[in-house]
């Protein structure tokens, strides 16, 4: 099919979800779904093409990068928009990122090409604050070796019990307390903690009041009050590794860490360390320090 | 050391903790803990014995049986007080359940000898509702699968993301709003979801609106809404088996269900059936159907 006049090129690149999307009518972000946008875009007389293919020499992306007008792709398989795709690339005009995080991108490379790279913000930040009250709900409760042992057939009360316990009458810190540090706040508000919040700036008072959490203007005199420490922070070159030895060292003993970030917000090595001492009662994070397609 | 007049012996029945007692010297719920009462009891004048020997011919709890005028136990290591054993304990006047769940005691026994029964009402509650809150979580946004691949060194992102889902938007009914529910519906709040309750009883108007839960007097008109149906009832004669294959196919197709009740509360077949089906499309139990020790 050949592109009508006023009518664009798009390409979509998504995973293939094969017999998982066909589970699921309503899983849109693999390629079978498509993001359920092509009955609309092909009504508007655009050509959409979507493939899992994105990588290696004669992928099906690299055939479509010399005509395409809009390139969507998602943070889990990210289309790698480098800038010598960018150069072949000369009818281009969007690259779209079907969620947050445009790092798959050679952004100095688009901006000097005159390109709108646009994400859907806010898109996830009620399912991350989720995921981190869940993360810190399993941390604070013991809740995977339990988990284990009935997995296992096995029994020993003990050794859940020594480190169970409720999450009520616990400090919990945030590090960062943007839309997701304040969602998460939000949430913790009934658990009848503690809670506190360090963050470049103080809420105003009002919604500071609402969401019952207190102002650390120091992280460092924050830290040792914490029993669970929550990071929010972005990955810039200011924070990578902000979590190493010396920070550890200042957290109480056993504490429980739920990070958020990027993995490298953390020293790996550090954290490690910590774990293996017990300095470190217990960490999940959502980021691994790479993943596993880098 | 024999019981002076006016003491008591009191005797601790608790499972043996080992290396976990070690490990937290504030972990009191076992042997080497003692419930941190022993202190306490002889500077008052009483006679603390704690063994975890509870069955078994010649074991440590009946050779004081004749003699013992307290016996404090836990639900997860029960010394189950028979009909003979009250028989032969002359001089018992009180059991103790350090704990909630009585079940391990012949009551009618302990009625007819004119025995207190007495556990820690409430003191389980704000655990129970965390936990509830904690699965519900980890099954909406199928925490499991994705754990285990990282553990596996996996990675598959569409078999997770395919059933993932925000708990945000979704309809969330319990059977029963006591003590735990009611909690639970209030840690439920900030999560934007549709909050619906079965029980005998409505709510008083102010708590209701409060709480912002919805009074479904059908159980059966308010099951086919639930997203996610937690149970918080007690297993008695009119609930044995209440969940059974009828009941369960009024429920949403994938139905999500957090089972904070005996087991005994859903048909063991029916629960295996629905679950092969895909009619439900998650559980997460607090008891198994029978304790590995019964």
């Amino acid at each position: 099919m050949q592109a009508s006049p006023g009518s664009k090129k798009i390409v979509g690149v998504f995973y293939k979800a094969n017999e998982y999307a066909a589970m699921n009518p309503n899983f849109l972000g693999c390629a079978e779904g498509s993001l359920g946008i092509r009955e609309w875009l092909e009504s508007q007389g655009h050509q959409y093409i979507v493939t899992d293919g994105k990588d290696g020499p004669n992928c099906e992306l690299d055939k479509h990068i010399p005509d395409l007008h809009v390139l969507i792709s998602t943070p889990f398989h990210p289309a790698y928009v480098t800038a010598e795709r960018i150069k072949k690339a000369k009818n281009l005009q969007l690259l779209l990122t079907a969620g947050i995080g445009s790092d798959h991108i050679d952004l100095k490379a688009a901006a000097e090409a005159g390109l709108t790279v646009a994400e859907v913000t806010g898109s996830n930040v009620v399912s991350v604050a989720e995921d981190e009250l869940m993360r810190i709900l399993i941390l604070v409760r013991n809740f995977l070796p339990g988990y284990h042992q009935v997995i296992k057939g096995e029994w020993n009360v003990a050794a859940i019990a020594y480190r169970a316990y409720d999450l009520e009458g616990k400090t919990v810190g945030t590090v960062g307390a943007g839309r997701i540090g304040k969602l998460l706040l939000q949430r913790l508000k009934p658990f009848n903690c503690n809670l506190l919040y360090h963050d470049r700036l103080k809420m105003e008072p009002g919604l500071e009041k609402e969401i019952g959490a207190k102002f650390e203007e120091d992280l460092d005199a924050m830290l040792p009050k914490c029993d669970i420490v929550v990071i929010n922070m972005p990955l810039t070159e200011k924070t990578r590794g902000m979590f190493d030895k010396y920070r550890i060292a200042k957290m109480k003993k056993g504490v429980l860490i739920v990070n958020n970030a990027r993995g490298a917000i953390m020293d790996t090595q550090a954290v490690a360390d910590a774990c293996s001492s017990g300095h470190i009662g217990g960490i999940l994070i959502i980021y691994l320090p790479v993943l596993p397609e880098e």
